[in-house]
């Protein structure tokens, strides 16, 4: 088969993924625009938020969502040892207006520190799981934990959604309308990318 | 505690997943930007191309990725048949100037008719797997597979990342440089945005 025209003046390199930078930058620099998941929990010694990027939908019935933290040797590990205890956790979704209190709770806390209050966001007791959620999030997801999976040095933590707090301002009609949503996408590094530069494409039959 | 003052004039309605449209509603008009993985493998009648967005990066050593096609009455299984029994696929990123092209790969198409033909993508073996990758594609990874799961009518789709190609037009100093990247994510529906309204913002120590 002729290669087209439009790749004909370029130069793709083939390479093990450490090649170009290392398999992290690799993957998070090109697995992009991620959802976050801003996660809340609870813990034998507060409550607990952090965001992850490794996250999407993975099923809808039942509704599983799935996010995966990376262990490293700085990791908090207090959000996937919660999750895990208590079997629930809370995944709250991140708009523009939330960027930067999501931004502080990544921050490494002494022992104790509440992420809320650090952010300047407020917990609210979940309906149905043992977690807080975020009072300010438009919307929340109640997770009871369904699996949760070691692979290659992360885990991978599914979470059955049993109950949603959405903010009317975000719905049409009672119900959830995306185009009202200002949601963020992490890129890489400190970078973050919003949905205001949105198109339409007519899927085909 | 007291609800601050942003919260007070918002309408913050609790319920189960489907009450919100449908689970899938929800959860795919909220978990925004998707990514997107645009997956090529081969099959016992040709080479299959189908983009899919519950889909993400979920380790780093070893680099493994996750996508999820939800079971339906009329969605398509090749790619899914054909990852578990070539135990192979490449995901190829999509980028702003391929996103027609990869909604065409998205048709429901007659057994042994070629998305890759109709998308208008060029297949090109993949190094180390045994499956096609997307000549046109910036960044692809080919994978060998780690592990399907059946999770609520989905299937998680794990795939070890070991080789890749990358277009020395995203790269600075043969690094992945996302900056240059102009990825595509997945909103709900037939929405989409791209990643051009960026912003940095530092992350706390």
């Amino acid at each position: 088969m002729t290669e087209p025209a439009s790749t004909d003046d370029r130069q793709v390199r083939g390479g093990e993924p450490d090649e170009f930078g290392s398999p992290y930058r690799l993957l998070s620099g090109s697995v992009v625009p991620r959802p976050i998941a801003w996660v809340s929990s609870r813990g034998p010694s507060g409550e607990n938020l952090a965001p992850y990027s490794f996250f999407n939908v993975v099923a809808v019935q039942p509704p599983v969502l799935m996010f995966a933290p990376v262990a490293t040797p700085t990791a908090p590990k207090d959000t996937l040892a919660n999750a895990v205890e208590t079997e629930a956790f809370t995944v709250n979704v991140v708009t523009r207006d939330l960027v930067e209190a999501m931004n502080e709770s990544a921050a490494t806390l002494p022992p104790g520190d509440s992420e809320f209050e650090r952010a300047g966001v407020t917990p609210v007791d979940a309906d149905r799981v043992d977690a807080p959620r975020v009072a300010e999030a438009q919307v929340s997801f109640e997770c009871e934990l369904y699996e949760a999976t070691e692979v290659g040095g992360s885990t991978m933590v599914l979470g059955e959604v049993v109950y949603a707090h959405v903010d009317d301002a975000v719905t049409t009609d009672g119900k959830l309308d995306t185009e009202k949503l200002d949601a963020v996408g992490r890129l890489a590094g400190n970078s973050y990318a919003d949905v205001s530069e949105r198109f339409d494409i007519e899927r085909p039959p």
